[in-house]
């Protein structure tokens, strides 16, 4: 049914004339049309109005034509589902007034019916697959459990999150309570976007990376698997976690089709510590986007080459940032369309 | 002569009856003492003044028993000797109003004579020396070439370092001439302070690892070779790149006599990357002195278990935190002290 179907087929393992290509954060402020929206409205507008959150989800895939388009919205909205303020100031970043810190701010913590609290995303999937007319595949998302932790304890973003580790170092049955909360709204939540029309879901682990492996086994990756347990059947599930190279191994054999990696690690190693049994998603430093358009494609292409052009979906290793030049993001985009392999 | 040698001979590879142990910012914000001379010395004054850096760097010594001291000073004294101007804000952190952003910036950065500039640290050396009183052998540290760049460009502490980034990958030539010349400083600064008397130097590459492998070569190892190549026949040099895993085969290599890893890799997997050749420095998570004492105590214990009591030296696998409770550093320390394998 769908126009495009490279993204699917590579999270399948399937062969392909090229590789996919879609990049995190795509819909967003690097982009003059998404400024022309940020004005008007403000970030939770923005993603609360399924018009507006559609509009902004297929600007990127007008301009550049990936071959995946990725619904605008936040991995915060589940902490708000779930009873906790969560701001967004300008300049800042998220910011929680009322971070969750003793078992009496737990009891506040509601796992909510998804699908009343977080209609506004299923509408937007709604508006989102019309506007795309099949063109491409629409990837939801949401964080990990430890990750939307990170920012309930914390209150804010943080270089060490050290509150949130102290939590769980110092009160571990109350970490474990939330991260359980977190994870039975977040199954609930990715299960009514499958059910809205997502094509696959991510799950990003942005701060997975900050824990040891031991510690990232109990407080990160136990709570990812249960997500992937739950939704394998329902949807292909591709796991980010950045800085997790560690946990690659383990992550191989978890029933996930495709793994994110970030670029402080090679291809070859990449491809090592997963056996070649899975599809791999990355791994372009979001800042050698600065380097010239003709660099860009030369660095885009020996990636494919060492990635390989099969089990491969072509992607930055994070977000992309917001001062990228248009052309820039052009050039890694064709680069990829423009792959052949010798 | 020294009367505790541990520390030295875990660096030759000898074997000890117990690894050494010391903490990366054991002289600082965590140890009362410490505030008392805060409350009435500003940051820099602390550090240029030989009395009070000397006295802070034998506080920890006194209180715990460490098995080496490192002098109590600063990575940024490199730019402000090189005509940068750094200031520490309270509850900021490194402030420098004058980046370094074009090759008008880099003609006004000197390469100084570091024995007159410098020559408070050498006094503190000196002093601290008198009061160590051949107990424990002193370590002076200076930051890599590439993390003192992070800042001279930036202008101040950052998640990605987004601009000293875009800095080698849109003026290449630029960043390298920058990085020469913080190069050159900081061998006259290591050789300076060898020859003022500490036993031996520890490199800081604590953003190292936000540079992909290839970058990493370019853009930090090769400055921080330069550096190993003039100081290993003077003093034991020990290399810590925080998230530099991928680089610790090369590492191995590099003539330097210990390396430090961060808490993200196992023991295990570290001394198979380091080919069981060289000493290891690291690598509790400092966020786990959070955990209860007797926790810590086993923690360390098997943490040394892993690595093995020769060739290592305990450490934490970055710098501690400030509000660490300090009877949990004290179970830090004893658990190394009465360390005995089975």
């Amino acid at each position: 049914m769908l126009k495009n179907d490279l993204f699917l087929k590579a999270l399948k393992g399937e062969k392909v004339s090229r590789p996919p290509v879609w990049m995190m954060r795509q819909a967003g402020r690097y982009l003059p049309e998404y400024q022309v929206i940020r004005k008007k409205y403000d970030f939770f507008t923005r993603c609360q109005t399924p018009e507006l959150a559609a509009e902004i989800t297929v600007q990127p895939i007008r301009r550049f034509g990936m071959d995946a388009a990725i619904l605008f919205s936040d991995i915060l909205v589940i902490p708000q589902a779930m009873n906790i303020e969560v701001q967004m100031q300008p300049g800042f970043g998220p910011y929680l007034p009322n971070p969750i810190r003793t078992p009496k701010d737990l009891e506040t913590v509601n796992i909510p019916d998804v699908e009343e609290e977080l209609d506004y995303v299923m509408q937007a999937i709604k508006v989102t697959k019309e506007k795309l007319a099949q063109e491409v595949p629409l990837i939801g998302f949401a964080g990990s459990p430890w990750t939307v932790f990170c920012y309930v304890i914390q209150g804010q973003g943080s270089k060490t999150f050290n509150l949130a580790k102290k939590c769980c170092f110092s009160q571990p049955q109350l970490a474990h309570q939330l991260l359980q909360k977190i994870t039975d709204t977040t199954i609930a939540y990715l299960k009514a976007k499958i059910k809205a029309g997502v094509d696959a879901v991510q799950i990003f682990d942005s701060w997975g990376g900050m824990l040891s492996p031991t510690d990232y086994q109990e407080f990160s990756w136990s709570y990812i698997q249960q997500i992937i347990d739950a939704l394998k059947d329902l949807a292909p599930v591709i796991v980010f976690a950045k800085g997790g190279w560690y946990a690659l191994e383990k992550m191989t054999n978890s029933g996930a089709l495709a793994l994110g990696v970030d670029w402080m690690i090679s291809p070859q190693k990449a491809r090592q510590l997963t056996q070649n049994k899975i599809t791999l998603q990355g791994n372009f430093d979001p800042t050698r986007l600065y380097s010239s358009p003709k660099k860009i494609k030369s660095m885009v292409k020996k990636m494919i080459d060492e990635f390989g052009k099969d089990q491969y979906i072509v992607n930055l290793g994070h977000g992309i940032l917001p001062d990228i030049p248009l052309e820039n993001v052009t050039a890694f985009i064709e680069a990829v369309q423009q792959y052949k392999s010798e």
